[in-house]
């Protein structure tokens, strides 16, 4: 398992190196950079925005079409009132600090982080230790603290080291805490911060002319797909489980966003929202399909314990170990490691990590993260939680919408209650205006409560209730108006709240991991360290076919645009490059851009019709008929060849790139 | 050419009986309904997200991959600079109106045209005319005002009908006048509203935890395409001319959203920016493909004059007689009409649409807008403006990047100019602190004041400048630190700004009429009313294929579980059906869902591997073995062949639906 960054040649990644490729062929770009820019906010160029839609669609792909899910489209502007019950409103927010002397604002736990991992580089420095700017697994992007090399006793050593693992467990009076107790300065003042203040992380605007709606930029798409489930589950024909999924941006306002593409105020999710019957173990009929399936582990306990340790195991025996807790989230685990594989991240620089008690959302109640490794440590790219019934309960509780599943049951089921009986012709004149809160009283006393009353209405006639408002908080009930009844009963249906497992995607962050794993430069084969290769699998790559005539000559144009045609019809996108270049700078400019293939058309495919065919991680190439290159381009595009099959059918051919460079 | 809103057989749409279907399958629903609803927005469900992704799909094919567009995703969130500086701050405004007595806010063209319609009608009824609801072929969607039976004098009838055809070319104060001289009163009060007020249609919010940086959500996805005008040519390797293209959410806060989705408040936009050099008269290379395209135009003078008569004419005419201004401006018309057609729009019910000169957005210089008919009337889904070179200007102003092209030119231009050479030496001790204004002042100069001021210079030695805010506004220059010359120089570039063509298309506008187009019911053929058909195109029908078990024996499961894998396989989205309602039900719920082919697993199929194939549109079936009918499939959805084809090659089936119900 790889604990730093590297290339795909195994080699240290060399993020300037990347970053110049990255701005070079415009993968995404700072938005509004001619205005000096905006911090968390990124524009993808075509090839990032092409990548982008190339996972978007095999996500699709692999989760809602595969499973039949029910997507939907939700509005990212969401009134107060709905985020208020989610919770969001008063709990979506991060600890923030102050400095006293330049005013800057300081994420709390990103802040602690930081001191405490230079005072560990410093010491590392002063005992003569190599400092690995990667060598902590745990390391999330942060601003970087200069190390001054300072020893520091063993204890201390591990005492930090102790409080890093466990750094996503502290909330903002704990951040205090540590701040005080190791007396954690701003590097750029020398200075305190100020006592970590909670910050709202939702964007806030207002609905309508009059101003008088308040709303927020939803955080994430869920509650869309909550505050329809009512409507879904009849569309889905009342038939349980089953998963609505959703697609679309979703925005924080983070504190101080850094790290390019992985802390932004402006994302695109893919969110899952599976509903389950919470009896019944959380079962899932597909868990049998993917029980084999290899995950790297690393759970709660481990992290309490200080350790960043990782285990290799079988989804179904972490369900039978109780580790992952239930079969439904074990299948989206697997599912997710599933997925990921698929587009082409590194195993070896993948694991999932669970949340520990205080790290998690407000809503949930267990979590995996998908942690993808990258040269800002190990980044969270999914997430993955029981949220229980949680939102379900608080929107019906707040709405009075039956967000409920009406199960038919094969056998009734035998209710004995005590039951309450109002005479509403007697009651109501009785009560006048406080009828409906002395109703309400009635109907929210408990079965023991209701046993003592019947027995003092049998006995005395009367009994008096609380009723908090009425009067003077008591009113006298009496056996004209109401009768309470011990009485035997059958249910034909049972009626529960779902819980939710939900999977939910950051797409940039993958894109971004997806990126660094499939980075190297020719330098790892002996050739040329500024020539970058972005080796993607042909399923995601942006094009996948480079077309690139010989020369300018216009006799190229009218095949070049053939074949273009041809290869459109067939499903598979291609880019022509017909400027003035060399063909060897014109494949180095598609390695770069992740381009899997690149067809020459020569002086020779006007006398034969043949066509070479490269491949741009070996840069060997074959040459065929048209026929026979198109056939081989379709099946490496859909993946049922690869290169070496390829080479094995068709003969080789020693490249123009070779040719060119002699003349 | 159509005038009214009709089924896709003709008959007139009975707008509540197609509103019954959305709402049954969950096309899309009002958002946050539980929480009763926030006006002008929406959800989609599944069949509308699924509808939505197949138009969004065929977009991008259509546009970005048929002519290598650059497709780049930029942020929605938008500081409040750029859009002051595009206009959008100062000008992005509906007018509107308040009622006095109940507050109400009433978007004043609106309120003006609803009155106004009403006494129209009102007279007709007065007159023992025909009211027709919808024989207003300009009518847009807008709160109606219920009509009284008063007869109007004759003047006064031509003259609403003319302030009506002329309605979307009045300002505010215009309107306002309209509004007194009419006498028009608010029909829910009584009262005249207020004078008519500017309404910015931006949403607000602000950026960062020091809530010191106002933004806005952008009201168009065009500004982001703009601000990487030169990242985008740099990538198009300088070539010229090219486009860029985006598909993303947009929000305007209308004053009063009604008309279900096609006056909401968040929408998807996909919008083209095809950059263009200004001089040679925006000639297209691909025109002669589209030259025969057949347009239907309704021009700005037609509509100036008080009438709304269209012509039907080749775009290659339009653009020859200058009714439509450019072949770029043409191209893209023609291109918009054929991808309208493609995904299904009744042609019968389209027509291109002039904007007057009042009606343009601020930084327009012509548009055609693609009007499609609907039960709310014209409503306007594509947008084609010439933006000029409005954009680029400002923002290259305003941030000083250079956001031009420079093209080497193949003949060196001669330019003889007086020029302004300064010995800074000598000149920045000189003017100190105000060297800097001066020597602007003295590069502002134009050609005919340098001449003048250099044969004084030549005389005197020195010449007067003025300088505003400089000492007392004018500075004396001398020939010691500044000489002015006449002289020859050869320019090997040119330098300009492109214009933009602007194709930009509502995909919820689009979405929602053709689902109008294509809406019939069963009626028709003298079927059942209630059961409503949508004769999607099967490249746009949210699901292809309905797969139906007769019944729900276990033993056709695995039969519909393979025949479900190899459609997927052939990329082919299809849904099983297995609930326990009849075969006739289950069929008739899919075509409200627009599902064009059903399939049926029987026990016939269990013997000899044979399936029925089903047409939506027909109800007629078809019955052969598994691998025909996969290729029938196949062949439908990707469109080589039409049902009339497959009846003849295949043997004719009476279906189960006959069987079923004689049963």
């Amino acid at each position: 398992m790889a604990s730093t960054a590297t290339t795909l040649k195994g080699q240290p990644l060399e993020k300037p190196l990347l970053d110049a490729v990255l701005r070079r062929r415009m993968f995404y770009t700072p938005s509004f950079e001619i205005y000096n820019g905006v911090g968390g906010l990124y524009d993808y160029g075509p090839p990032g925005c092409a990548l982008q839609t190339n996972i978007v669609d095999l996500w699709r792909k692999h989760f809602v079409l595969e499973e039949d899910m029910l997507e939907v489209d939700c509005t990212v502007l969401t009134p107060h009132d709905v985020l208020k019950t989610s919770g969001h409103v008063d709990k979506f927010a991060d600890w923030m600090c102050k400095d006293p002397k330049n005013g800057d604002i300081l994420r709390a736990d990103h802040f602690v982080e930081a001191v405490l991992e230079s005072r560990l580089n410093g010491d590392k420095e002063a005992r003569g230790q190599k400092v690995d700017e990667t060598d902590d697994p745990k390391k999330k992007k942060k601003k970087k603290a200069k190390s001054e090399a300072v020893r520091l006793s063993d204890d201390d050593v591990t005492e930090y080291q102790e409080v890093l693992a466990r750094i996503d467990n502290y909330d903002g009076p704990e951040l205090g805490k540590l701040i005080k107790k190791y007396q954690l300065k701003n590097p750029d003042t020398g200075e305190m911060p100020s006592e970590p203040v909670q910050f709202n992380l939702m964007f806030q605007t207002s609905i309508g002319p009059s101003s008088n709606m308040r709303g927020y930029l939803r955080p994430e798409t869920a509650q869309g797909q909550f505050l329809n489930f009512a409507k879904l589950l009849a569309f889905n024909q009342s038939q349980m489980p089953f998963a609505s999924a959703s697609i679309g941006k979703s925005y924080r306002n983070e504190i101080s966003p850094r790290a390019g593409l992985l802390r932004v105020r402006e994302f695109l999710m893919a969110e899952i929202e599976h509903f389950v019957d919470p009896q019944g173990g959380k079962k899932h009929s597909r868990f049998h399909e993917v029980a084999d399936v290899e995950l790297v582990l690393l759970d709660r306990d481990t992290q309490l314990s200080g350790k960043t340790e990782t285990r290799k195991m079988a989804v179904g025996r972490a369900v039978e170990e109780r580790l992952v807790d239930n079969e439904t989230l074990g299948y989206f685990l697997a599912r997710i490691h599933l997925f990921l594989q698929r587009i082409g991240v590194d195993l070896s620089k993948m694991r999932f990590r669970q949340h520990m008690q205080n790290e998690m959302a407000h809503y949930a109640c267990d979590c995996w993260d998908a942690e993808l490794l990258t040269t800002s440590g190990w980044v969270e790219c999914v997430g993955c939680a029981d949220r229980s019934a949680y939102d379900l309960s608080v929107h019906a509780k707040k709405t009075g919408a039956p967000l409920v599943v009406r199960e038919r049951l094969d056998e009734p089921l035998m209710m004995e209650e005590w039951e309450v009986d109002i005479d509403k012709k007697k009651f109501g004149p009785q009560f006048k205006k406080d009828a409906k809160a002395v109703e309400e009283a009635l109907q929210a006393t408990t079965q023991e409560q209701r046993k003592g009353m019947a027995s003092q209405l049998q006995g005395a006639g009367k009994v008096t209730l609380e009723v908090p408002g009425v009067a003077d908080g008591k009113v006298d009930i009496d056996s004209e108006s109401v009768k309470i009844e011990f009485r035997k009963r059958f249910e034909n249906t049972r009626e529960y709240t779902p819980n939710v497992i939900e999977p939910s995607f950051g797409i940039g962050r993958i894109l971004y991991a997806l990126i660094e794993h499939n980075f190297w430069t020719r330098a790892s084969d002996g050739g040329d360290e500024a020539r970058g290769v972005l080796s993607f699998p042909p399923i995601v790559a942006p094009t996948k076919v480079l077309l690139v005539p010989l020369s300018s000559n216009a006799q190229f144009k009218p095949v070049v645009k053939t074949i273009s045609q041809k290869l459109r019809r067939l499903g598979v996108s291609s880019r022509v490059d017909d400027s003035s270049a060399s063909i060897g700078k014109r494949y180095s400019r598609n390695d770069e851009l992740g381009t899997p293939l690149g067809v020459t058309v020569d002086f020779q495919t006007l006398q034969d019709g043949t066509l070479t065919l490269r491949d741009r991680d070996s840069t060997s190439q074959v040459r065929a008929a048209e026929d026979k290159i198109l056939a081989a381009i379709q099946s490496l595009v859909d993946g049922t060849k690869d290169w070496a099959a390829i080479t094995s059918e068709l003969p080789k051919f020693e490249g123009q790139e070779v040719e060119m460079a002699a003349r």
